[in-house]
């Protein structure tokens, strides 16, 4: 396969580019058909490089992803962050987590693969700054959310988490398989038993949040 | 490959003795490695068999663990509606749900995967026993809920729907991966964080029954 520009990066701002073309790749062919389909192969075709030229920037497939994991999470911040300026209350708050969420197919496909497969095939020091990421957005964002709500900032790290975990759990049930549609088509009592992604994950964060204080 | 006692299972009582072969393999192999571990071959290895044999009963690995997460599910039911029960109140139902839910690490380790990745690879049939069987399980145990609780049938299920969800998102982060071990050992603050399974779980499911009738 021929390489664009130049054969292989020595310069550091042409390194740079290279990983921004592989995570610009990774990112879009897992928004157009899904986290899981996506290979090492596929990325490195449509980023123009060559298998063995990728290996170079991140070890496995699982590493792109989870880079990716790691600016999702960082985007969503900023996303929540600003609606969460402007929350008056708690129901402000479940709506700026819940449709900011909503509004991150890519992160909602990648949670569901985070701890089960994305933390499983990189080195330490991919893991070591995922976490770090994950981490300090948690942190950030629970304090935020305590101050809208009069919940304390554990108690709002605890929120960030079930809405993370739920829109986990939600986001695929959401985008079913072709087969899960054709069986939606012909069972309509089925289809109708499926959870709704935003409207569900709103009314459990209202719950939860109503819930937590009464526990203190 | 030499096969057992019979080369091709003829008989329904043959067949059935190697689809229970089959499922016990896979079983045993997910309990050992985790779900997402375990290939085809390696059932089929397991198991004594061809894995062109193995295809004559499942068509593919996903139909193989959805009917497994079928059984799980049957299986929790009635773990769960022994406890049920002798539920004296809430505190009760979500020791009950909890609790059998920790005691089944296969369907903790198969929620994660069954919207994801289970669902996609399977025919029509097997999606459609799957999803009844879910739907079963689901109903019936929203019901007992209710009757412990003071909730209605619907937020029965909903709190049913909510164990299973969290479930899933706590089940890998409570068995990490071998970098991720290492990485808790290197850094205790960053250990110190991981949500703990069962305190996790019932905390969430406490919080999320005090408030879902504030919802009405």
């Amino acid at each position: 396969m021929r390489e664009p520009e130049f054969l292989r990066a020595r310069r550091p701002e042409h390194k740079q580019q290279r990983r921004e073309a592989i995570l610009a790749a990774a990112r879009e062919l897992a928004l157009q058909s899904g986290v899981r389909m996506v290979s090492l192969r596929a990325v490195a075709a449509a980023a123009g490089l060559a298998k063995s030229n990728v290996v170079r920037y991140f070890g496995t497939r699982e590493e792109i992803y989870l880079e990716l994991a790691a600016e999702e999470w960082q985007g969503w911040r900023d996303a929540a962050t600003e609606r969460l300026r402007a929350a008056g209350g708690p129901g402000d708050v479940v709506d700026a987590l819940a449709e900011t969420l909503e509004a991150r197919p890519l992160m909602c496909d990648l949670l569901g693969y985070v701890s089960a497969s994305l933390e499983h095939n990189v080195s330490l020091e991919a893991a070591r700054a995922f976490k770090m990421a994950l981490l300090d957005v948690g942190a950030d964002l629970g304090a935020q959310v305590a101050r809208s709500t009069g919940l304390t900032d554990g108690e709002g790290v605890e929120l960030v988490g079930v809405a993370t975990g739920l829109a986990a759990f939600l986001y695929p049930m959401a985008h079913p398989s072709p087969v899960l549609a054709e069986l939606y088509a012909q069972e309509p009592w089925i289809a109708a038993t499926r959870p709704p992604f935003l409207p569900t994950l709103k009314r459990a964060l209202t719950a939860f949040l109503a819930g937590l204080p009464t526990l203190r």
